[in-house]
């Protein structure tokens, strides 16, 4: 069917057959049918409306997803052997542009968790995480031993919204440092703010060495 | 509902009301209670089964989403006034990095072009883009006064598969100049490769300054 729409057999703006017939065009059940009609209607090729039909999209809107993954499945998915190391844990008062970022107008106290996760032995990526403990008060009696901060949340801390932001930049000396960088080499930077309706979760900058590739498929 | 599964008043694995339950507790349409599980269930905290009903997802899988958009319309959407600079436009033998990538294994000829995308003239995006001519013919004589490759390709040449890599980079000197940059200034480079069926497309570089953000929520 994305060959067909690809090839305009079926054009845009034209009306597709329906699920029975296709099923038996294709030599599938319906529910099949159904699951990949879907999947084209996610990916913006086709617009589907009750009663209406299903229509190849006039003007088609491409969405690419991408699984917001624990980093130590991400390194393990591509065959890495995953460890990390806790470069520090303390509560502390947390910087302006942070608590800026996360909504919160007064100073406050957050706990502060930088870690380096690592593939193969090689620095993979840092995380530099603060963490709101009105929102997550379970974390700050957690050492990280065992358990990553990443995977720590993911696993107990639902969110409901989350931003994230994709960036490049240069490494400062810290990042350099904790990634076998130079000084100002380039690097690939994600930042996620997570939160529930009225309360931050989280801010954490995830810093990549610039020879990171991001790929995702559509 | 996603304040409840975040909150823990629907547990991983519980089963949730059905849709008329909801409705009714929600004082809104059936038809809505359903579009918002289905929100859901493609953000991944439910998991959706025929005839087995709705259940918060035990290992909730995040999926973020972004749209390929047309850059006119990023650049327009930002509020900002756009304009592109053709650079060439030249159909010369693809470097066995691009055919490579395209998974051309001969030597070939292609379209290439480059332009600039600007934001209220200011350089927004170098574009680096190959282009297969036998995929699509009708782009050979095709001048780009007033449409530029990018969305003439996004509304005449529908693509079924894609892939998309974001890395950070170094601008070297043609980037630099392009986009008003020192050489060895941060760069946010996208690259994409589009294709049918066994049929590839085009492989494209759009660079953008370090400053440039990529940001999607969920």
């Amino acid at each position: 069917m994305a060959r067909r729409i690809a090839e305009r057999v079926w054009a845009p703006g034209a009306l597709i057959p329906g699920e029975e017939v296709l099923a038996v065009e294709f030599g599938c059940a319906r529910a099949t049918v159904n699951r990949a009609l879907q999947e084209l209607a996610r990916g913006g090729v086709l617009v589907r409306k009750r009663k209406a039909g299903t229509r190849v999209a006039l003007h088609p809107m491409r969405e690419a997803r991408f699984v917001i993954p624990i980093v130590r499945q991400e390194i393990e998915n591509k065959g890495g052997a995953y460890q990390f190391r806790l470069v520090s844990n303390v509560v502390e008062k947390a910087p302006a542009c942070v608590t800026k970022r996360l909504g919160i107008t007064k100073a406050k106290d957050m706990l502060h968790v930088r870690c380096l996760h690592l593939s193969d032995e090689k620095p993979y990526q840092y995380e530099d995480r603060w963490i709101n403990l009105d929102a997550v008060p379970a974390i700050r009696h957690e050492t990280f031993e065992t358990v990553s901060p990443n995977e720590w949340l993911v696993t107990h801390s639902p969110f409901s919204q989350a931003e994230i932001v994709f960036h490049a930049g240069l490494a400062d000396p810290d990042e350099a440092d904790m990634l076998d960088l130079g000084v100002n080499d380039p690097v690939f930077v994600i930042e996620r703010l997570t939160y529930l309706p009225q309360k931050p979760i989280t801010f954490v900058r995830m810093i990549h060495p610039g020879s990171h590739r991001m790929v995702t498929k559509l």
